[in-house]
């Protein structure tokens, strides 16, 4: 939820709204995938060109959008579905994994704030490993090989004073990761994605970020290593549903409302407001795990099953 | 936050709504009050007639707002004086509190949802005696009298399976109190409101409430003793955002946008969605103490101090 | 752990202490068995005469405990096959459960306390539905029947001004459940038991107890329903180890010590001091999961599988 | 509790172990002083010659001891005079902190576990301001000069697989700190000693350490920058309180116990076990709130009150 002042995280959003106004974007490929057994809708957007990232709004890369309608429901088969569908798709962006490697995974976000906890609640669920492997070795766990895994929860700048990215910075450093994998929650345009659809992308991540603040970057730039960003969005800007809904009335009033969206007395008390779902605790609980599982599969240097049992 | 559906949880709110519309409503008496030195402003909406119940949509009682609007502040004198003029209000609703009386302190709301964890909070803080008392008398804390101060949470029916209302129904039944406190997270209409209000009332509160939910009340009624809610408002409906919104562009464009609030696309994805501020860890946090510190005050039978230290 | 000051919780230590100063007692029965594959041994001691109580210093009752060492391990599997057996052990003394039954499930302790956690945990994994089976009927869960499951934590004295006893009569009397779980975190004589023996007994249970608080039973006696009780041992008194290790002193070293456990400069500052282990967190949150499942596989009314899968 | 193995992290208690076999220590300078009002007790232990620091087991350097044994008292007023004294020793170890400075605190431990929570919850209560400085400088709070204040709780090494020495590693690389203050809990050698007695140390400190564990350092010789440490004692080993038991029992029977200390039977199975008392949640809850203050007053730049008000 670092972007709460940017209308959408999610790549797939910017794409639907830039398609609305008449088709093909040079630079953006897109592609689609259905899960049959599942209902899981898989969207790969890469942003490939430079005009295409100044129309996307969003830096170059690969935006992978998962979308599991019954994500908000309490099915544990469906869920371990989704947690190895995601595991797929993190290894198709994941570099070099049939090598041990050693991967920091940095669980951004607010534990205080629910519906900004899905990072730090990942981080609880997650397997890590990397003291016991650098003691033991892999046999510890009775294997082969195995990636080296640690975990941060770097908190808010409000509690820390500093930002989550000189933190994770410094860890990088001196611990020397392979590749990061950091997981934050997201704001997104429509209520209907909230809580439903997980994002993957290999662009980094701008935690607490307004645009051009690089010092907060956590980009294979500024780190060194690659940076694989999983999000789920749980948050809409109260300024964007407001606005939403009047072009939604322009629209369909056909009434050309003057200044509808920039009205300032409709929008001035709406700053740093957010609307999330009631049942946000248990969204991030069960999100959390399924995200959190989703990584620990994607590590774990096995086959991932065909279908879930 | 137990009625989010309702629009507002605010008589004053109500009352302005009303007021807008044209006057004075018969059977509502409405007095005000402003601290020069705090500019804490005191409103006293007091509903005498069933006519006035009606037309206000809340039962008959007394509704007393402290608006504070530096409570968003990090201030610990001005939430000190807030406090205070709490605990003054209270003991102006509260009955009989020169004798010696047990009170129950219900911390309602949903522990795991930031924006609704008030009351668990407030529970946290309070300082509760009554199992010391009943054992060593007030001389444990070298007092004369003493009320008998006791709390419970009963969290949501999500993790318990029961009403917050039958669980404190039992234990009023148990141990029999004088009367009791309930605190709970609330639903304004406009966010200039939310974090920096407090509304103390004497009709009972209605807890994950819906109209004509009997089962679920905490009255005078039900439960035979005083009901006293102490309540602050943190989040915004959704739904009632975005009609407000439209409400205003209707008004400023002059224009009979057909439908409006009843915009069936507009509104059908804010079901069960609240707007809340980004920073309500730190409000709750703060707000959660100055009104345990607030019931603390006003149950320590010990003179009020005139003015903060 | 409501009864450190006990010397140990467990029926199985009393009988072996008895035991090791000669052989049967009259009045309680031993029955042992072990599972072969997952090597859980399971003890049925029945405390059968007055006579048989006094000796044991317990109540009448059956007590049956899985000793299951590899418990402290984290390995899932394990996990399960424990949960399983729990399951079958808690339907053997739960009565007619053949009948849709309303449950209430009591978490004892105090959540901020780690080794004392084990309560409130269960209760947070808990599968609870008595609201859902209320309104909507076993249908919901597309099931023909289905007990109705409630929870509550009821915190500590010294946070609620109640006793945990007081507030569960209360909920007992209002909700008229047909039976009660009550799970608390348990003092065990030896450290050799503690996070991998599960205790399962009839005779109810004395949160927060001393002998003769009578207000503070849970048992079928008080409350009208039978009561099972769940116990995990977590920690050993502080005097109790230090006691025993002198014992074993005096025992080795041929030696009568003069006063040895009476000692006063040896034992007066272990006064509520207790003993535990550093791993605790890792193994309450592993144990009560383990916990929470077995009771979610208990009362669910299909068939417990004859092994883990 | 990063020392559990170590007998005692009180320097104190080595010196008063030493003093009990007869007498002064060359290169070991100590100083006591008693505050007449609120009782506090301080002693300053220095250890100025490599010989004082093998006899002592601790590195050269100053240790301060506050014995406050209304400390586990809920007493306000008395918690605000450890505050302020705990503030005036701190000013007497801090270096040039009359230019500002930029100060991080370490809250080591592991918040799971309450008797090893006070680190995490020390750094939950603390004034954090480094980022408001240095974006708005001083005057964002009314002042001249302002120290900046960062903080990290590093969390423990089975939940991130890495060294809390390793994260504090990087952080310091990445942000230089003039300065680092390291909270921790402590191992005593008595229980009389818990939770009323905080000693704040010159040396560095080792998280999680054993001997000969330099990765694991937080000491000037490590960071480059000066550590001082703030420690309360809130667990005494088992194998210690066994032990000294046992001791005690030989001198008082005037009997030589073959083995005693040594006794394997008696000692296998107190490893990794922990004593510390029943209402440790509340001790670490007020404890920690005495520690954040006082760490606040010492960095507030303004004079410390003489005595509180």
């Amino acid at each position: 939820m670092s972007s709460f002042t940017v209308r959408t995280d999610l790549a797939l959003e910017d794409r639907e709204r830039i398609e609305g106004r008449g088709g093909e974007i040079h630079g953006v490929v897109l592609e689609e995938e259905r899960r049959e057994e599942s209902g899981i809708c898989i969207t790969r957007v890469k942003i490939e060109t430079k005009n295409g990232a100044k129309i996307m709004g969003k830096p170059l890369g690969t935006y992978i959008t998962l979308e599991a309608p019954a994500l908000t429901e309490q099915d544990e088969d469906y869920h371990r579905e989704v947690s190895e569908e995601l595991a797929r798709q993190l290894r198709s962006v994941l570099p070099d994994m049939e090598k041990e490697r050693a991967v920091l995974v940095v669980g951004l976000g607010n534990r205080e704030v629910t519906a900004d906890a899905l990072g730090p609640q990942v981080a609880d669920n997650l397997f890590v490993n990397r003291h016991v492997v650098m003691e033991f070795g892999a046999a510890a766990y009775n294997k082969e090989k195995m990636h080296r895994v640690s975990c941060i929860v770097p908190g808010v700048m409000a509690r820390t004073g500093m930002e989550s990215a000189e933190i994770v910075h410094g860890i990088v450093k001196e611990t020397k990761p392979d590749l990061l994998i950091a997981v934050d929650a997201l704001a997104a345009r429509s209520t209907r994605r909230l809580n439903r659809t997980i994002q993957v992308s290999t662009s980094g991540i701008y935690p607490g970020s307004g645009v051009g603040n690089h010092r907060n970057a956590l980009t294979k730039e500024s780190l060194g290593v690659p940076v694989i960003a999983i999000g789920v969005p749980t948050v809409v800007d109260a300024a964007t549903i407001v606005g939403d809904a009047l072009e939604r009335m322009e629209k369909d009033s056909g009434l050309q409302i003057i200044g509808a969206r920039e009205h300032p007395q409709a929008m001035s008390e709406l700053n740093n407001m957010y609307v999330t779902s009631k049942d946000i605790d248990e969204m991030i609980k069960r999100l959390s795990f399924t995200v959190s599982e989703g990584i620990n599969i994607a590590l774990n240097m096995e086959e991932i099953p065909q279908k879930a049992k």
